[in-house]
């Protein structure tokens, strides 16, 4: 869990990264020592424990012959994109209208060219993420319009709460990626927020981030500021841009989401293919029809970045919840999408896609016990599925409607418990402690053993919002509340932010970058 | 899920039991019609998932070796019980003062006459549950001093909240136990405490339950109690009670749980024999360190039940915590606690013994995000890792000081979940919804389509907590959180309440019972 192990076969370096400072970890460090800081930035999570599968061969079998038959019978459209009916008709589809049809196994032997995993390069290069394998990636929230303040508002998010999201997912130590959308800022015209957004994740963090999707041009602008911070060559070569396709399931692909998932592969940078499924309303009621439907949408939609450009990087990504069926509203941290999760999992280790799924997701509107039950079931399943992507990792709340400031900080804490775990069971001789089992003996404690002195600072997970003292001392300090104890948390961390380094060469070409952008169109606010 | 396998070679009734009315689920219906009701009772859980396991065949082996080595060369004390050690001499092992050391083996030797799994009989059989093999079955939070009640106040538990938390544990769908000390009546004698308690559970439920540990003589008279229940003859070759064995962790037991131990291990009832563990204080700050120390009590406290009574039925127990190494407190809900949950329950597998971990465990003073987070995490590793009998699955509070009446309701909530989670996917004509994919196509929704229409009843597990409702609409109905609305519930369900029939014959029995032992002797408080 010490340091990220470059891929064979990657460039480790190029371009203008050799000038990006590395201390990085500076403001981190600094406030870890005025106490309170949120201690030492971790690598990615390198997994040394099993995943969790819910589906044995006869079933993954029936899942993959089902998927195929939506293929070959129902298909997929394509709407509003002649380039991509195009290249499907060019590779052998069966195109009428917008609706293509794929012979059985087509699109699977198109992503045998995708890599099954793949570095996406930070502008630190100790911050740089591995996308697949044993690799697990946490990144912030994405997309809500809402945030829900340290102040017990909830109110229309700004670039402003913006910035404080990329800062605290800069500090946080089990935080690996910047993220994309943190929150929506609507205050910042609409066809120029991309803009603002990108920048408050190169100027504000040094961990690895995601490009715009709201546009073709929007997702070209993203390169061409990563071309800037980057180098050219460099991002032909290397993959610094990892952003989310969605499907528009059941069974379509807009011509937006197609538009930038075509810049994208087109440049050598990677997408997350995933159908955004409330299953009852978006695909069948069931676990194994949702799962069929997912398979077919995601072989499609990846299929296509192979057509664009061979070899680009791309994810298998899911995002399932269910509905309640009496009032159609979304419902997170239930069994059925944990079922899914943990079976799209094991459908995309054998298509050799990374995979995207869950997070800390919650139909709670405030970040109380329903919301901390509904995460933690999300992000259990996550983990013990072997995601090696996961978006919403903190600050999810009212079914991704709003991002909360406690709730990050208390989501954030949980990522560090899910990192621990997933170290697995030491069985060094340290770990077995045979000679403190020996030293102590019967009837006494092991507090004060030479055995424990030489661990106990890395022995356990320290908590950052847990209150684990008695009763009466947590009612002599005022009887806070976890939400409450994260809020003191965030103030902390923001006062204490500061910005990691960044050359002023590339931070000029980048403003004048946005200023040439911004001055070239009129504000537009739909 | 719908019925309790009889179990081949178990008596499926005899005694008085049927005389017992089986109509336990009448008033649940009724309250489940006026709205708010608990719903269908479900029996046990018989798990059609995997289990999820932290350690390879090596490492097992290791961590057996290493107990086999603590067993011979550091010994176990059993102290101020001269039957247990003559018992122990007589068996082979190194007797010296109250230190036993076995020879490499002894133990787990005499383990092979103890039962892999068993039936424990309720007076309802619909009720009764199978101990081990891949059934699960919950029993809520078990000795509590205080509780914190339906009006927000922590005091000290009484007899009424006894009853209550058994009246709760009787209507929970959820819940397939009665448990044993829900809370500790501290307004009842200690020593008649117990004819109070095992009461309560005979009358107002009829689930099974657990017998009194706190004495030998106490246990004596649970067993007589159940004797009047289901017949002298019935308990002598059935299991009727599954009670708590704590190891004085490290490596002691001592004679109150060993003569407990003794009573129902000589009349056929099942001991849970448990290392009561805060690693870093009764065991090492390690994992596997720790898996080792109780692998080896275990072996030595569930060994003495063979000796006592070769093929009584024992569960491989553990309670797993960590101290906060900052201020000694215990911590819950972490990485580290979880991991020696999935390892016992494997070294528990190997050695052939039902086993006991986990619930919904938290720290925290009150029903917020930090109990919920905590109870989550340490309820998703007792289901995954396969626990069989789960002590303080719902209203575990305050490291266990305090049993909530809103945390049990939420907590009640989160176990249907686990039981449905635990059916895993279903895979059949039906599940693999090829015909709603079919019949919707791209572009529309699943809502209204024949196989949604066909199943949207029992598609999705619906919570009974959650809000999954707009802002908007949350906020009209008055902003409430998850801990208000639990409470709501607990008031609605125990304002529905009705006990389960019961013989008058035997209600006067155990009334005649109670009121003789109760007569016998003084009141004491200490």
């Amino acid at each position: 869990m010490d340091d990220a192990a470059p891929i064979a076969g990657e460039a480790s370096g190029g371009g203008r990264r050799g000038r990006a400072d590395r201390g990085g970890g500076a403001a981190a460090r600094r406030a870890a020592r005025t106490g309170g800081g949120p201690g030492t930035q971790q690598t990615f999570i390198k997994r040394q424990i099993k995943v969790y599968e819910v589906l044995d061969e006869e079933g993954l079998a029936l899942i993959e012959n089902n998927a195929d038959t939506v293929l070959e019978e129902v298909g997929i459209e394509f709407r509003d994109d002649p380039e991509a009916l195009e290249l499907w008709k060019n590779a052998g589809a069966d195109v009428k209208g917008s609706r293509v049809h794929f012979p059985r196994g087509l699109p699977r032997s198109l992503l045998r060219t995708a890599p099954s995993q793949f570095m996406q390069h930070a502008r630190n290069p100790e911050r740089s993420v591995q996308i697949g394998g044993n690799a697990t990636v946490f990144a912030p929230v994405y997309g809500p319009p809402f945030v829900r303040d340290l102040d017990g508002n909830r109110r229309y998010a700004t670039i402003e709460d913006f910035r404080n999201f990329v800062k605290l997912a800069y500090m946080a130590p089990s935080i690996h990626h910047s993220g994309g959308t943190v929150c929506e800022p609507v205050d910042v015209p609409v066809n120029k927020r991309h803009l603002d957004m990108v920048h408050a994740h190169i100027k504000y963090s040094d961990k690895p981030f995601m490009g715009s999707v709201t546009a073709p041009e929007r997702a070209q602008d993203t390169v061409d500021m990563c071309k800037i911070l980057f180098g050219e060559e460099f991002i032909q070569n290397n993959t610094v841009l990892t952003s989310l396709i969605n499907a528009n399931s059941p069974m379509v692909f807009d011509d937006t989401m197609l538009g930038a998932l075509k810049v994208y592969a087109r440049n050598n940078q990677a997408c997350i293919v995933t159908p955004f499924i409330l299953a009852g309303a978006m695909s069948p009621v069931t676990v194994a029809g949702t799962l069929t439907q997912v398979l077919a949408e995601v072989l499609a939609g990846a299929a296509l970045t192979q057509l664009v450009r061979p070899g680009a990087p791309v994810l298998f990504g899911t995002f399932a919840s269910s509905i309640s069926m009496q009032s159609g509203a979304p419902t997170f941290g239930t069994p059925e999408p944990s079922l899914v999760s943990y079976g799209a999992a094991q459908l995309a280790r054998r298509l050799g896609l990374p995979f995207r799924t869950g997070g800390s997701l919650c139909a709670s509107k405030i970040p109380d016990a329903q919301a901390a039950y509904e995460s933690a079931n999300t992000l259990n399943s996550t983990l013990l599925a072997g995601a090696n992507f996961v978006l919403h990792s903190a600050g999810w709340l009212e079914g991704g409607l709003a991002s909360c400031y406690e709730k990050f900080m208390m989501d954030v804490d949980q990522l560090g418990m899910a990192q621990k775990l997933a170290q697995g069971v030491d069985l060094s001789e340290n770990g077995q402690a045979m000679d403190a089992i020996r030293q102590v003996g019967p009837g006494s404690h092991f507090l004060g053993c030479d055995h424990t002195q030489a661990n106990f600072q890395t022995a356990f997970y320290r908590s950052t919002v847990a209150d684990n003292n008695s009763f009466e001392q947590w009612e002599a300090e005022g009887r806070k509340t976890a939400p409450q104890r994260a809020n003191e948390l965030a103030r902390r961390w923001l006062e204490t932010y500061e910005a990691p380094p960044l050359d002023p060469g590339i931070e000029d070409g980048i403003n004048d970058f946005i200023a040439k952008k911004k001055e070239s169109m009129p504000d537009a606010f739909t």
